[in-house]
């Protein structure tokens, strides 16, 4: 098959971190090499200020960056304006050659990909990643209707959407309407050449300890690292005897109301809880492998990449089974899912697990091997099988 | 991770169907390639009548060849003979490698590596692929004691061991007293630049048709082709307006006691019955994604290899429930799994199929994606943990 992946917004190629890059640029860029490997061919389109090119980046995969709006640097905010004229360029710039599909990612890209698959006679498969009804439900911000609307114009006009996780899968059927038989689910995959159990041995930063937890993530309400937190005191005063440590990894939000070095000193944990920056994934993993438990303590979560990575690395996580973390964590074999975000059944756990080592090594050969469901080879197939649906219903 | 996988008895590069290569070969092969393309350092072993020879043969993956027994071409039944010299060629050879584990396969491999597991003090971790006992229990044949006495001990004295379903590990636990805790299951992977849906369109080799079947195995009574025959006698009496047809891919067993076409022509199915030669994966593969539906009627399957591949192909499989079979078919998602080996079942069910060929489309995607389970990739990361577990409890 010969795939268009459409990203306007923001190149695939692009390092995440710098700028708009995030998840996303990793999901195309891994599924793109995927599916060359599978022996596909795959486009990767995104809009470029500078002169177009067009790179051939791996087996299969092209990269091309085609001018729209030379010269000019656009804020996300004024990317609506520049659709139609992207449309254009594109089509002028891949003149010649002949798609089977289109799979736009983010809703930017499936706008103009609404117009591309009307020129190319090919059917559109959508990728969301982030909705602006899902968005605004769980931030409680409101967002502006007319990427609400445009979003509902989209998955409506689709051939077919695919969505990250079974909990994205619902929200857009529940917020827009959309018909659960358009809806395929392909879980994300690891890479598990940067996430490996074989990783340099880290001299524990908190010296001796019963337990070495860490946590990896932005340090907001939602992440619940003040759910670890207290769980932490808590097992402290119901077992002073026990050391178990705590290293987070993330850039603080900045917030007075949410100051996580001043609950860690409330809970008298000053001695036994590091806070850190984020890390670079091959740094992460270095962590990740050295650490006894990855804590994942959200209290909502799409995915929950994170909890796949840390079980990439041989470290078993302990989570809240909420959201996509009840697919991502095998409970009582690769981690553990608590019933309830409370911290006296998390302290209860730790004190357990503390105690416990045998049962921390046995689940982290067991987070490996669950691990090895979340591949990007796997999740290429199966984005496959959403292309020929999609396909074979515009064809009857 | 630096691995000697050991596969003395025939060579993993060496392509399936010539001598005694066969499905072990393409496991061993596809397992180092994804075990190094994971970062690993994989050294297969075999051994050569010819000059001792190194080669790395992909990322990560060297073969060695090496001169046991020159210039001797050794029946299967002598090759027990040379495991001692084997050990000593082989440690010599590789001299100056450290290696962190062993992985044997085939119990001729696992006697060596016993040896050398001993010589270089790392664990070694066995995968059986086929047992005596197990092999006397599904035959009625019995197989010579001295290898049963020798795959026992390999068994008991071996640190780990790796078995390619829940049936297999079932079979090494009852006939073998292994203990549980011992064993992984791992299941294999399929190769899905070989067995994918983008195929060339074949003209029906029977005509026009509302159901077209595809057979592929060995024509012997387990295989249970007599089943899928007697099924289509059926339906054709009691729908005579259904024209449901079958290609049946495989080596006669050469037995008048199981006459396949003999039995065809007497369920009256002559016009709509093709025999044909065994074909290599290419060209099978092109057959599977032009099939209807790809018929797996074993009454016994440890894996059911051919169901997997029919399903990367995008093509469902209709099956009996039994052995791995349940593992290899997603029941109503990916194909349907019978109950029970029933002739009138089978008739059934392909009536109701030839009825319906919206359903047969929508678990054609069904089938591809769950195929995407079937990685090598995922079966290299869940090896990678039975590895680890065999090296943990070495060092503890």
């Amino acid at each position: 098959m010969r795939i268009a992946m459409l990203s306007l917004h923001t190149s695939p190629m692009q390092q995440p971190g710098s700028g708009d890059a995030g998840g996303m640029n990793v999901y195309i860029q891994n599924l793109s090499f995927a599916l060359g490997a599978l022996g596909h061919e795959v486009h990767m389109i995104t809009r470029t200020a500078a002169e177009s090119q067009s790179l051939q980046v791996g087996e299969g995969v092209w990269m091309h960056e085609v001018q729209v709006a030379a010269n000019q640097s656009l804020s996300k905010e004024q990317l609506p304006e520049i659709i139609g004229p992207a449309v254009l360029a594109v089509s002028a710039h891949l003149q010649g050659l002949k798609f089977d599909i289109i799979h736009a990612h983010y809703w930017l890209s499936g706008m103009a990909g609404l117009e591309l698959a009307e020129l190319w006679s090919v059917p559109l498969l959508v990728s969301m990643h982030t909705s602006a009804s899902a968005k605004e439900h769980e931030s409680g911000i409101p967002e502006p209707g007319n990427r609400k609307q445009a979003e509902k114009q989209l998955l409506l006009e689709c051939a077919r959407i695919i969505a990250n996780t079974p909990v994205e899968a619902k929200q857009l059927a529940r917020f827009y309407q959309v018909e659960s038989t358009k809806l395929d689910v392909v879980l994300p995959g690891v890479n598990h050449r940067i996430f490996h159990p074989d990783q340099d041995k880290l001299r524990r930063p908190l010296g001796e300890d019963d337990l070495h937890l860490v946590y990896a993530g932005r340090m907001q309400p939602l992440k619940g690292a003040h759910l670890l937190l207290n769980a932490m005191g808590a097992a402290r005063r119901s077992h002073p005897d026990l050391r178990i440590t705590a290293s987070l990894f993330g850039a603080s939000s900045g917030s007075a109301d949410y100051d996580l070095k001043s609950m860690a000193n409330e809970q008298n944990l000053g001695d036994v809880v590091r806070f850190y920056d984020p890390l670079e994934p091959t740094k992460l993993a270095l962590v990740f492998a050295n650490a006894d438990i990855v804590a994942v303590p959200s209290l909502s979560e799409t995915f929950g990449l994170v909890a796949a990575e840390a079980q990439a690395c041989g470290t078993p996580v302990l989570a809240n089974a909420v959201g996509g973390l009840a697919y991502a964590v095998n409970d009582g074999k690769s981690g553990w899912l608590m019933p309830e975000a409370d911290a006296s059944l998390w302290a209860q756990k730790l004190v357990e697990l503390a105690q416990n080592p045998d049962a921390v090594t046995t689940a982290g050969h067991g987070a490996l091997e669950h691990s090895g469901l979340f591949t990007w080879e796997r999740a290429a197939v199966a984005t496959l099988a959403s292309y020929r649906i999609a396909q074979s219903e515009v064809q009857s």
